[in-house]
């Protein structure tokens, strides 16, 4: 539920930078969320102060009885404590200096009419006590360079925000993108959105200059064009990546129980987010598979894309879903193909898509790879390798050569690559990777998060005119 | 190329089980794929006879100088040498005894008008000998339980068969699925089929009990209407799931180049492909995605699907997908929602999709599913977990949750888990994979692969009927 009225434009940084921490509801019992988050915020770096009526000591850390016995004010105030003792807290949060709490605690609105009264309540005493509130029914707030204030894992360090309207698909997220070392720069799972929303979220992201891109998991909000004002305004600073869930009548039913929230029309909600200059993300797993492409690469100056391929099949696969998601995939110059033809084996195909043929290795790589980018046709590139397992080929030696041609080109074209072969491609996949080239599984994933970057920055070039 | 006209109906069991196998073109030299193919034969539960004129061991095993120098018959010949070579060694197979050879070397049609001269000219010599042929320019052929004859890896053996136009995509299936442990009966790269073709080889999938469902990579042939009748014949007896490339313009004009067929249209493809009660495959990922779910699981007796989750989001994500494959979320019994009340925190949601909240585990789950898969409403059930990081949970405890469940009550309705969060995921989706439950790693991808399954399903016992 988002605040029908927000008194004042928050000031969010106390929630993501935090200097002092007070987590009110510290446990020693593995199985309460009072313990993780305990101990995920002793390996931050900030001060914390547990508090606890049980012990002296929690996790080897001085705990205190309340608020008011912690000796030096605190910016932030994490709550893990029964729903129904949260509101009575709201005027010791402010006594013990803080302006700020994220409620943690679930039994609110989510849970029927009981609750969503007692959540009214939790609203009124913070407004009350001026307090500005993220939850309750949340996971928390982390900084990946500072602190992780959830009970979830810290994200890998980046340049990536992420607002999740649901808390446990936000904490799968953070899993995900880290296997995949992708980085993040803040997350916020607003949970029930009593008070702060994705909207004052995404203003927060939208001025932060450690977020480059903004990924946003969404159920349905309250003040539809508010949240359109904020997205478009966020958009037009940073690249902003939506992912909406309930966009179908059963999904739509599931939101009611899951955050409290309607759901909006799809047709209406996805018209929305595209207007206001917002890449959507159809899956969960192409949402930071976008956003990792906007965050790695250069925007393309249009939507003509270059593919090169070790396999013809690969390349057909790709040029049908580059054509699917509205990229051409154009003719490339006389000189280019003259260029290659001279170099490749007379087995290749020398036109778009190229193929290299299977005993294309570095060196032909490289050169098909530095030709490509260099042609006045190709706007952006995606190369494709299906790695080979001979002895007379290394399984990163497509990577180095790729790598090579777009060290040598100093090129301001996007390319990405598409690494097939389950593990056999892993260590060339990784070496891209690692050299912020974004490196995917299968052409379709890429064509589309091409696709998205492509009308991100027509929209783009379009509103500078 | 398909043959013009097929002399007679092929026997094709010395493919795919030869007792013993020539090599012609067995090299000691790594960076040759006659030196790949021996090292694979030779790890093979088959007679091996390497044919080449430079040495008279290859390898640490006795070479032959030419096919009439073994000592014994050989059921197969696998070529591997120049292409003008070709043609005048077919006489040389049938006089060894052999009416099939495989030839892996490329240089025919796909190179030009020159090399589909020479293509012609091998199809003669290969008629007139008697002797068949698999390729020219393809990966090989592999039985998983009893020979390599590729110069890539070995499945991982199984039940699934593939027939791919292109071999390096094949080779690259292969890679994947064996990461993925997904099993096949035995696999056909048919490289430009100038003899045996993309229909022979269902054909004879159709009637081979090792295999269970057929999977296609296929850009295009001659005779549509041959291809009709043989998947439909196909798709009566097994699934059937076809990746289709070259749809678009520049797809199509891709493949002219790589198999030198031509591409259908995409509309009249597709529409032939479902008509023959085939199942498509969107993506190269979703090939054996789909397959994987038709060989591990049962058949669905409707589209009525019932979701269960610990965390709403990815619940409601889910009912999205269902609803957009044109999958029914029922509202579930009364009796089911009773019993669920009782037994699950009162924070879970207890309608389809069921969220049984982050602190639901092992007896949430087992519960849970086996409520689900009593319930007369369900026909099959997508069991997602979004796996936490706290102590007091571990990491399979819903995968076993969700098997215990399955054990007990000796269902016939499919079951698929969605294990979200990479890495921490691993553990429990790898319990549930070993156990022939699918999993996905996206509710997208689990409820695309269900509608599958839930039309075959339909149509099938449409036709019983």
């Amino acid at each position: 539920m988002e605040a029908q009225q927000t008194p004042e434009k928050p000031d969010l940084d106390p929630f993501f930078m935090p200097r002092r921490i007070a987590l009110v509801g510290a446990s020693a019992d593995y199985r309460k969320l009072g313990n993780s988050i305990l101990m995920n915020l002793l390996a931050s770096e900030v001060e914390v102060y547990p508090v606890t009526r049980n012990r002296d000591r929690v996790l080897g850390v001085k705990a205190y009885p309340n608020l008011a016995a912690i000796p030096k004010p605190v910016d932030l105030v994490i709550v893990a404590i029964a729903a129904r003792h949260c509101p009575n807290l709201m005027k010791e949060i402010r006594r013990a200096g803080a302006r700020h709490a994220v409620v943690i605690s679930g039994g609110f609105s989510e849970t029927g009419e009981e609750g969503a009264r007692l959540e009214a309540k939790l609203v009124n005493a913070a407004r009350e006590a001026g307090v500005r509130l993220i939850g309750p029914n949340c996971v928390g707030v982390s900084n990946s360079r500072l602190f992780n204030g959830t009970f979830t894992m810290m994200p890998e360090p980046g340049n990536i925000g992420l607002v999740s309207q649901s808390g446990a698909l936000g904490g799968m997220l953070i899993y995900t993108t880290k296997a995949k070392r992708i980085g993040m720069s803040k997350f916020a799972s607003v949970g029930n959105a009593a008070d702060i929303g994705i909207v004052d979220i995404v203003d927060y992201f939208r001025e932060d200059p450690k977020t480059s891109v903004i990924t946003i998991y969404i159920e349905g909000v309250k003040n539809g064009r508010r949240l359109f004002e904020s997205l478009r305004m966020a958009s037009e600073k940073k690249p902003v990546v939506v992912l909406k869930g309930g966009r179908s009548d059963a999904g739509g039913r599931a939101t009611q129980s899951h955050t409290g929230s309607l759901a909006g029309s799809t047709r209406v909600f996805d018209g929305m987010i595209k207007q206001a200059g917002c890449a959507t993300a159809p899956t969960l797993d192409t949402l930071f598979e976008i956003a990792k492409l906007f965050d790695y690469q250069p925007s393309p100056r249009g939507r003509n894309i270059g593919i090169i391929s070790n396999t013809g099949g690969a390349g057909v696969l790709a040029a049908d879903a580059a054509s699917d998601f509205g990229l051409n995939v154009p003719r490339i110059d006389e000189n280019t193909r003259k260029a290659l033809r001279q170099i490749l084996s007379p087995l290749a195909s020398v036109d778009n898509p190229v193929d290299v043929v299977a005993s294309g290795g570095r060196r032909e790589y490289r050169v098909t790879v530095e030709l490509m980018l260099a042609d006045p046709n190709v706007d952006m590139l995606m190369v494709i390798c299906a790695v080979p397992t001979f002895a007379g080929m290394t399984q990163t030696e497509h990577a180095a050569g790729t790598l090579e041609a777009i060290r040598a080109a100093e090129t301001d074209k996007p390319v990405v690559g598409v690494w097939l072969a389950g593990d056999v491609g892993k260590p060339g996949k990784d070496l891209l990777e690692m050299n912020r080239i974004p490196c995917y599984d299968d052409p379709y994933v890429a064509a589309l998060c091409m696709s998205r970057v492509a009308e991100y920055a027509e929209r783009h070039n379009r509103s500078e005119q």
